[in-house]
């Protein structure tokens, strides 16, 4: 089976001709987030009638157009219903009837995060797996899950896909969601520096001295023994553990899959997290495994398939 | 329709026939957990006869029998999956053939939460909706969650019932659970006399004086002004209301229903969690409206004839 995908990102779209298991051939474009969806549109139409003319492939030959985008999505109405300062002319905008005019084939969309975990299932770390939570670790915290080989959406498709936004700190930072507390506002990209900056100590640090202040840069310094950096460290490990416990109580899964750009330093992180759940999550059935994601940036694109055919997305 | 219901918590047994919206007769058994379950089957079957003779109604009658339990229960294999120093012979019981012997109707048995959220799905304060989660505040807290009509249940029977296990302190008090910070070890019946002893000032607040501490007292003693009891019932509400966000940004519901006998307190902890939920949790569809329960301890009860009938249980 082919397939048509894209992953719309804030800063890029990776436009891609899809088979079974493989990307076939793929493209990115840098974009815009704040000039909007529909200025962009011919360029990925363009890209994507490209794909196909070099593979020899035509549009018959795909089972259809597998869109993952950076924001709220109702997948049973195609629609963007949620946007946050990227694209936000989308949730406007008759997407199928784009695909329709320009490809001529079928359209689905769906939230990227929801995609990437869709494609771990399909050919990744998840594979044969039907009870799986997905985290991507980066500037923000994305979730996604699946129960019982079912995709979760919820009523207004935010069910799993909102996992960074579960509160583990009461009484801490105020999240740019607007809760307080949020996985994603105590360790974050975004949230590191104003974490680091509220350590005692911080101005003697060696990550005072370099700009962003990264978690590459976290962790090189900690494994370095600053006082600093480890403190931080350990602060974010148990922030992400404690989100590890809540996210396996609130959707029974048998697989985390650990993803996105912190997870270069899957090294510091995986064990520690692994361990802090076999200790702290309430499994009596026995223990869930956490797993970096195989997939990288194809994850979302991978998960094209399913989402076309059907399968894992019951 | 007329079911026979069993609604099973760690001290009593409310054998009970219900019909349609109503409890039509009921009788409660004082039990012990700790003595096991198989020992209290007969007084049960006993019970459930003597109820349906008064009526005047057969076991043909009936629809079958819904067992409501406090633990772990996989509703598939009519089987207790995990107890928690309660009963703990159940998951040996062969419950089914129980039930067929001696009362000769179909059995069907399910977390005691689930049933409470489904009997007021269907009968009391989220009437009509099918996106729901529920809390009871009590010793424990409880939840249960439905989404787009069904129930949340899991790969291992654990979805949507662990909804007082969610970390909202990462760095906080060890759970019964094993795991730090849960909602229920930082404001749950249980843990709030070792709340208030931890609280600057605690000796000289009348709360030192008595036994037990229960939330009845702190909010009564919060409300003629002592220091301390207002400052954990802040630090309670504030618990609360990170859970209620965290529920929301798991299970997308439309509705939040909370129940349990901290509810008794319910002036002054519903106004501020609508208002906590209304400005912290992120919605972009509109807002979550958080109900008190309705149906008190009838409602596991009703939840038979969903459970039995297979509405609001898809």
């Amino acid at each position: 089976m082919k397939a048509l995908a894209v992953d719309l990102g804030g800063s890029h779209a990776t436009c891609a001709l899809v088979e079974d298991q493989k990307v076939l051939l793929s493209q990115t474009l840098t974009t815009e987030g704040s000039k909007g969806l529909a200025s962009l549109l011919p360029s990925l139409a363009s890209a994507l009638s490209k794909i196909m003319h070099e593979v020899g492939a035509q549009p018959a030959d795909c089972s259809g157009l597998a869109f993952a985008f950076c924001g709220l999505v109702d997948h049973s109405r195609a629609k963007v219903v949620s946007t946050n300062a990227k694209y936000d002319d989308a949730p406007q905008l008759d997407l199928r009837a784009w695909c329709r005019e320009s490809l001529g084939i079928r359209f689905e969309i769906e939230n990227d995060a929801r995609m990437a975990l869709m494609g771990e299932v399909y050919a990744g770390a998840a594979r044969g797996s039907e009870d799986v939570v997905m985290i991507t670790l980066g500037t923000g915290i994305g979730g996604a899950a699946m129960i019982e080989g079912r995709l979760l959406r919820g009523r207004h498709a935010q069910a799993g896909c909102l996992g960074g936004h579960l509160p583990v700190l009461f009484n801490g930072r105020r999240c740019t969601c607007g809760a307080i507390g949020c996985a994603e506002a105590e360790a974050a990209g975004w949230s590191l520096p104003q974490v680091c900056r509220a350590t005692r100590g911080f101005d003697g640090s060696p990550l005072a001295k370099e700009e962003p202040i990264t978690f590459e840069r976290l962790f090189h310094h900690a494994a370095c023994g600053d006082p600093v950096a480890l403190e931080v460290r350990e602060r974010c490990l148990a922030v992400w553990g404690a989100l590890v416990v809540g996210l396996i109580h609130a959707y029974d899964p048998e697989i985390v899959v650990l993803g996105g750009g912190v997870m270069r330093s899957s090294a510091a992180i995986l064990p520690f997290l692994q361990n802090y759940a076999d200790h702290h999550a309430w499994t009596p059935w026995g223990k869930v495994r956490l797993r970096p994601a195989e997939l990288g940036n194809e994850a979302a694109l991978l998960g094209a398939i399913p989402l076309l055919g059907g399968q894992t997305t019951r």
